[in-house]
């Protein structure tokens, strides 16, 4: 043994900071992470989860899939969980997403890995800060893409005098192009069973501009957002440590509340089975445990696949506080209400 | 794209009131549900079960079962949780079971559907609401039944100028014979390790009429009821929203306290291995988060069955607060005491 | 039927008390439990687990194992959950753990017993309780032990007037040896991924008397610690019945925070993969909901093993609440510090 106690307290991760990133740097997030059948049986514990194709593997067997999938989400959580010691552990806030895209089902068993590029940097003119904006792709274990989206959060600085990196703001689409949309190999909505599934309504059913309040409101408690954020290996100290905040309030992973939305939306929604795209989403506001959460939809657009049983829907879907009035976002002055948790606009898939 | 803006809010199930059923109506209920070792995972984490035929595939395979099965709750409370959108969403109480079978055990993998029968109908004389009887089967995948029960439930009226519809009473029994109660293919308890399964009582050790204490108490928390509910997919607004009763309480799930109460029995019943049939149930009193549960069972009946290694016994199990003495149900006007939260009937299978 | 009420409450365990042990003793332990993929996915639930090799079955198959391990310390606590009904049910305090050695790694699907026999007494000097030692022993399906540890309790008497048995004090070593750790077959760090695990540093970067503050803090709620205790079937009342302690409060189970600890270690030794042993062991104070608990480490010992891609931590793993400054154990008279819950001495295998 010639090791010598030379350096203390340095082996801990203290995350990057905005000078620390650079345009084109790709970053290989740890952990790998195997989804399992606890995973699936977590998610529906956790959200009122009940959209057929995930719940019932002979129902995914019966839309032509080789075996169920877990929920879209359940993927993206863990795609985005990885990201979180690399890209926001000094965040100071999650600024929005872009371009996300499903490219492939995420199966039990299948492990999961997460790889993040760095495509555009801008200082804030308060020079202790800047927006960071990555591209993360998640992978299964043979290779294969699962999903990709683009987030940009706002990152601190370590040192106030570092200099400021060239501006970059890469363009991104406003939605992703119906065209783009990837409909599970497979997938064959001719012969669904509605009437398992929970409701009647198909693609042609919608209408762009119909409005849905989801009606169903849930009261979110300490352990399960907890229990959540770890299930997807989310580090993010602000979500578990009481401390942290003069308040003494533990802030709500934003994911958990996309989750509990969507899994809402199924009152209303119940055959937009699939999660094809996300175009855009904001955290409104932040969301703490004991929070009463609702929500509604809006049906932005609707466009057809190459696949003639499958439609898809843009949907706005919208998590408020229970006392928020549906329908309304914003106040006079085009700022989110106070009640208002989340605006994420995606692309969902539906029996034609 | 010909959509257009036409019926907003409209989507949403309403569910069903008393107007809507007719005696002789068969309802297939949403969605299909796989249960996965995740559920027994989450159900032992939940509940302090240890009954070894659940606990261990190797007990399950030394008692002659190809494979381990979940718990027989579990099958019961998926099968349930399915039915209430269609029957209990405008339900004012959940009145009682009976003729509950359990007729093939579940396994992790299986996925299970539910339909149910309207048998009887009673609109009450304040003609606001009625008395809803079905008859529920849950199916696995093979179209096999895994169990069925009649449930009886309160219902409200849309429009209390409907006209009632004919009163229709089935004839309950009030006990399942012992003759109809299903041993699983293959069970043989003639080598069963006691020592094992913990505790030495055997079928011949119980007599009519004993009472046991059980001895052990859990305080139940918010996250674990609303956990629980959501894992069987059961949607009543009344477990989940703290905003919807004045009181700012969230109701229990009954079938949570019947689960606790069940995995309390151990102790004193760990042999009592398979719930063969539920003859009775009735919620005595409303169970909130924070309550500290204690449960007694007092022996009703005991029955052979078909296969020699194998007994029945008939048992009462009462759940009750903390501080409700055991062995009391009743006050002297024959009404639940306050503390009694349930007290169930059941037929419990047990090596001879 | 010629049953006959004669023994009401007299079917429940009431655990055994200190004169009903014997040195020599041996207790098979009920109930046999087979571990799946749910316990994993609960386990990443409950605890801020990162571990690559229990995360990733890819990476456990790239470090040469069959398949994907489960967490060791799932393991450990299953184990040590089925000799609390014979052990532990009258026991005034957990004192401490020995000679704990992991010898197999355990899969889902693995079935775990628990023996134990008694390899000392001492009875206190009050005449009221006594020390118990028993040696524990787990076993998969196989019947290869997978773990084997030490531990001992005060236990009360029943009857103080029991005569006092001849004392028996077990000689216990300090710390197991490393050439007694036991590396898991075909385990091969020589292609280990730092980057994917998590962390840069290996066996030769960490230094004796080197300490960690592991940073992260987590704030544990009671439906964490109870569905994390009900998971390995602990049944000692004092963790669930809020009625019990005069206080209202529910004791932690040690289990949960050296869970926690483990986990909060990620951050400074991400590649201390397993736990090969555990030399001793203090719960040092009661934990209760609430509070916000913080880690740190210190190494105590390096060794080689026989494996040449594999070296050996001694690492000291204390926990306490966020108040307490890491790296002061005691205060000037060698007592434990209030804030300390934990205080653990294991050997961690890590890449060379």
């Amino acid at each position: 043994m010639d090791q010598t106690n030379t350096k203390p307290v340095s082996k801990t991760n203290a995350g990057n900071f905005f000078e620390d990133y650079r345009v084109g740097q790709v970053i290989r997030h740890a952990v790998p992470r195997t989804a399992t059948e606890g995973d699936r049986a977590l998610y529906t514990a956790l959200y009122p989860s009940r959209f057929a194709l995930h719940s019932s593997d002979e129902f995914a067997k019966a839309s032509g899939l080789a075996r169920g999938p877990l929920d879209d989400l359940i993927g993206f959580h863990i795609v985005f969980g990885k990201t979180v010691p690399d890209i926001s552990l000094n965040a100071v806030a999650n600024l929005g997403y872009a371009e996300c895209r499903f490219l492939a089902p995420v199966h039990p068993g299948d492990t999961l890995t997460s790889v993040s590029e760095v495509i555009g940097l801008k200082e804030n003119s308060n020079g202790a800060s800047g927006v960071v904006w990555v591209r993360t792709t998640g992978h299964n274990q043979t290779g294969a893409p699962v999903l990709t989206y683009v987030r940009w959060v706002m990152v601190r600085k370590r040192d106030r005098a570092a200099p400021a990196p060239e501006t970059v703001i890469p363009k991104l689409a406003p939605a992703v192009t119906a065209g783009d949309l990837v409909v599970p190999e497979g997938l064959d909505f001719s012969t669904y069973d509605f009437e398992l599934a929970g409701a009647p309504h198909r693609w042609s059913d919608y209408a762009v501009g119909e409005r849905i309040d989801h009606v169903d409101r849930v009261t979110i408690e300490e352990a399960e957002h907890m229990m959540a954020t770890r299930l997807w290996q989310n580090t993010s100290k602000v979500h578990f440590d009481a401390t942290l905040r003069e308040d003494g309030k533990r802030l709500i992973y934003g994911g958990h509340v996309i989750s509990l939305a969507r899994a809402l939306s199924f009152n209303g929604l119940a055959n937009a089975q699939i999660i094809a795209a996300i175009n855009a989403g904001a955290h409104a506001n932040p969301c703490f445990a004991g929070t009463t959460v609702r929500a509604w939809s809006e049906v932005l657009d609707a466009a057809e696949t190459a696949n003639p049983s499958v439609g898809a829907l843009r949907l706005r879907l919208v998590a408020t506080t229970a006392e928020t009035e549906p329908f309304v976002l914003r106040d006079d002055e085009k700022r989110y209400l106070k009640g208002v948790l989340l605006d994420l606009d995606y692309w969902a898939l539906i029996p034609k």
